[in-house]
């Protein structure tokens, strides 16, 4: 396991995004969902068959005394090597990490405006919920909209049916609960929401993008993970702006609530806090 | 336009995959198929929006004095920076390169054994063809096998329709001529298989699994690439060992004529050549 702040030519993480990452937020040096990050970064490792980190190294990456927020970025590759894609035969895992201040977009939990993404996921169960280094889905699917009043696009997979937004899960409430779609075909598995479920905050159901746009038992809709928070999404647009639908307004939602009690975020009341970002 | 042999932590072919490749075959130095290669990479630029290198910078990549034979391997990805999957205002797109000396595995082009791999590929249409940098299909394909043996593994879409190899394009014969599978919703659009189709030496049809593994119109079956020939296929075997299929032997065929000769490599004869590598 090696730590630097460059990768070689014949990494594998450049070469074929062979590797994994986790985006965490860091409260004055201490990670937030840490269990659940590492979790995912474990399973990322298994389904991949990259050796996993030890725990020394991985913690190194958090471990330096801070104060206030940051975000912590980790990438772990399989390393050097290999004869084109098959694997070195004593491949030595790269580790790599970043720490960047950072300050959440507070101004978007009282609610943001979202995009219906054209692209849709290909269905890839081998690869389904871990966060790996293959993300070009979400690259094309984030040049769709440059207009800056659209803060998310949502993305549904090859079927029809709503996965996630580019850099966020998405939930949703009906009949009185929340709900997230099952990632079990393609998305990313968001730490967030894996602390959301465990809980019984949320629990998984399909949805389809025609019942996104025009089922009345959808009440409100959000999207969330584990820097920012959760946001309400008031209206839903196609990528040139035409209004697909016009959500209830759900800041101090129960679902936030739990969300920023989980990432150490002030709940948002009715009036805008000072100092708010956009 | 920077070029270098490592690449920071913040560049986006690292983070996302965000990015092509090439592999080129070097002959003294000149690059073969280099109109289909340089082709291919300003395609994927086109679909992936990232600016294309300038002529300049590319044939830098291979303009170095040089005798036998080398693999270039060209990386260009849209560079640093960017907020997530956002693209960066001025991205600034990264181009590397390396070279290695190569001889193929000659011994192969009198025939191989190849498996069907499990894994099926996910059809993604807005990335198909293009040769980017988002292989983990391939590399967790590739692990399917370790027997020596096996030359290749032979991928199907979740539709059940052959598509390619591992890191090949596949070719069979049937009714006395040559196709390949189009890849219009997977796969890597191989450049010796456009410099065939251009040629009109191979023609695009679709082929199932079912068809693969039992038709008796499929005379026939190889793979083949643009650094390593055609290799004509004997057997299709399952990854665990279990016969699927027995291909009439095809060594010295007009296909891998063709292909050898679009390369510069010698005609296979009938008998062993000497210094054959596998």
């Amino acid at each position: 396991m090696t730590s630097s702040d460059s990768v070689p030519f014949d990494d594998r993480g450049l070469a074929y995004g062979d590797g994994v990452f986790e985006t965490v937020l860091l409260r004055d040096g201490a990670p937030g969902l840490w269990p659940y990050h590492r979790a995912r970064l474990m399973r990322g490792c298994r389904t991949l068959g990259i050796e996993p980190p030890d725990e020394a190294a991985l913690a190194a990456t958090w471990q330096a005394p801070a104060s206030g927020l940051e975000v912590l970025k980790i990438i772990l590759t399989r390393g050097s090597g290999g004869r084109g894609y098959a694997l070195p035969g004593t491949a030595e895992p790269r580790l790599i990490s970043r720490r960047t201040p950072f300050a959440p977009a507070t101004l978007r939990w009282r609610g943001v405006d979202v995009c219906l993404c054209a692209l849709r996921l290909a269905r890839q169960p081998a690869l389904a919920g871990i966060k790996h280094l293959n993300r070009l889905e979400n690259v094309l699917a984030r040049r769709e909209w440059q207009r800056k009043d659209i803060a998310e696009g949502l993305l549904a997979d090859s079927d029809g049916n709503l996965v996630e937004a580019t850099a966020m899960n998405v939930f949703w409430r009906a009949g009185g609960a929340f709900w997230t779609p099952p990632l079990d075909a393609c998305g990313v598995a968001g730490t967030l929401r894996a602390a959301l479920l465990a809980r019984g905050v949320v629990a998984e159901a399909p949805l389809s993008l025609a019942e996104l746009r025009s089922s009345e038992s959808i009440e409100q809709l959000f999207v969330g993970n584990s820097v920012q928070g959760v946001w309400p999404v008031n209206t839903l647009t196609a990528p040139d702006g035409e209004l697909l639908r016009r959500f209830l307004s759900a800041s101090a939602s129960p679902l936030q609530a739990a969300a920023h009690r989980l990432l150490g975020y002030s709940p948002v009341a009715g009036a805008l806090l000072s100092g708010e970002k956009r």
